[in-house]
């Protein structure tokens, strides 16, 4: 479960950053642990599940490997809230690209009818590369689409995360 | 999944750091993902549960926050592999310590016998930082046990990872 | 993975059925394993997830354990195809209550719009016993606004799954 | 989280039970639901991993897929126990296998050191039933080795959990 309360600062810095793409995503009961909150492992099978199913809506099939992965956790999250996943590509490089994410939650309750406009939070962020890879498991240039993908959801700074 | 191959260097590098503690997991048949791999999102259940077991063989009790946590994939892991963790303290504060996590896979078959003593590959490394908090989530000064528990296994260098 | 194929009869028997409450549930990245499939494990967290996601949107706070679960596996699932979850109660006890449930996928990509209203295809049923608890673990009466959520989703038949 | 208390009378009938083949497995930490005992779905996992765990051990590659399986909960397990599956085979057809299978706590901390000899509680009982299928996912009688190892496991009564 991720700390809460002393990151105000960071926090604030770092909500008013724009993602290009958002996914949302639904938490699931055990997610939750003994705490009561979210554990702290599955914010990443959020971006997990953030990044791939950009790229599978996006057409793209390319083998790729996680290379890096990292999150700041700023507040927790707890079943049944929905969760936002904000996120943006950093860095495209030939054979690699970098996003920036954020994971926010929203006050409204999943179940009764999933997430308002309004009033969401950022709960994390996080940074996460892959590499494309051939059928070796050696880095090989992304192909078209796969660039085409990402090109579209860069962020505008072009900062890391 | 992790990449494979071109971070040979950065294994090297890697391979020479001493942990102080380790622990032995296993993997699990559904840790494998569609690419027939350990997921990247378990590697750190395995940060987690290393981490957490070496609290509570330790008798430490109080409540403890995830403020962030990193991992660089270097090498495949696939079920049933057995993990070998390798994790010590690079910076013990008043109320957080951050931790350099090693995950190594061996040889041997999990099933038949366990790990061997040689032959462990260095599968990737992490970092993971807890905030000990009061019952209302505020960072509060580890308890004695706590503080007592993590020197016990602070790295040489004392550098971050 | 489920079995595909010999199921065919078993299935067009339970697709009759009527369950008379239904939830909309995500797949996720990693539900697949090494087959490209939602692991078989992961049926039940949707289960579990369809039950205590109806428990909590009803304000139902009352502790209860999982007495049995069982479920009989007909056709294959796989990240990103969404899940509906119908389900309903077949046996309702002073402090048990018995679920039959159905698990649906759609041919409908998650990704893109979320679930259509035709062709869905019954992938999985499922059974699942509650017990309502008091503080020492020992079976308690429900609550009136327990019986009260779960008499709302009664199944016509009453028979059990 | 499985049922406490009132399966005394069942949990005696089965702990006779022999099982030809066990298992030692881990708990993990975030395998501890919201009320700190294992989440009523990894017991499935422990069936899957025990199962497959054999069949990898014995050689068997066959492709296989779930078609059933079961699990009554009598008393709750919680991180770190170790658990000890204990599986035999209850019924071998040309293309399908039924197992039964009893899963046991230890009050040994399995961080300390792993199982103990004595004193170990039966936690559940569960089924599972595979069938052996070829490319296109139909049923396939199984090959010798296969079979063979299944043989092996094969429980002395013969009948079903």
């Amino acid at each position: 479960m991720p700390l809460a309360g002393i990151t105000a600062v960071r926090r604030l810095c770092t909500a008013a950053r724009q993602y290009p793409h958002t996914v949302q995503l639904q938490t699931r009961w055990n997610d939750n642990d003994a705490f009561g909150h979210v554990n702290n492992v599955f914010y990443y099978a959020f971006m997990d599940d953030a990044v791939n199913a950009h790229l599978i809506a996006s057409g793209v099939q390319q083998t790729r490997f996680v290379a890096e992965s990292s999150c700041r956790y700023l507040a927790p999250l707890q079943y049944p809230q929905p969760v936002e996943v904000g996120m943006g590509v950093t860095r495209l490089g030939r054979s690699s690209v970098s996003y920036a994410i954020g994971i926010y939650s929203h006050p409204a309750n999943a179940i009764a009818g999933g997430p308002t406009s309004g009033g969401r939070e950022l709960c994390a962020t996080g940074t996460f590369v892959h590499v494309y890879v051939d059928g070796a498991g050696r880095p090989t240039p992304m192909a078209e689409c796969t660039r085409a993908a990402l090109e579209a959801i860069r962020m505008d700074d072009g900062s890391d995360a």
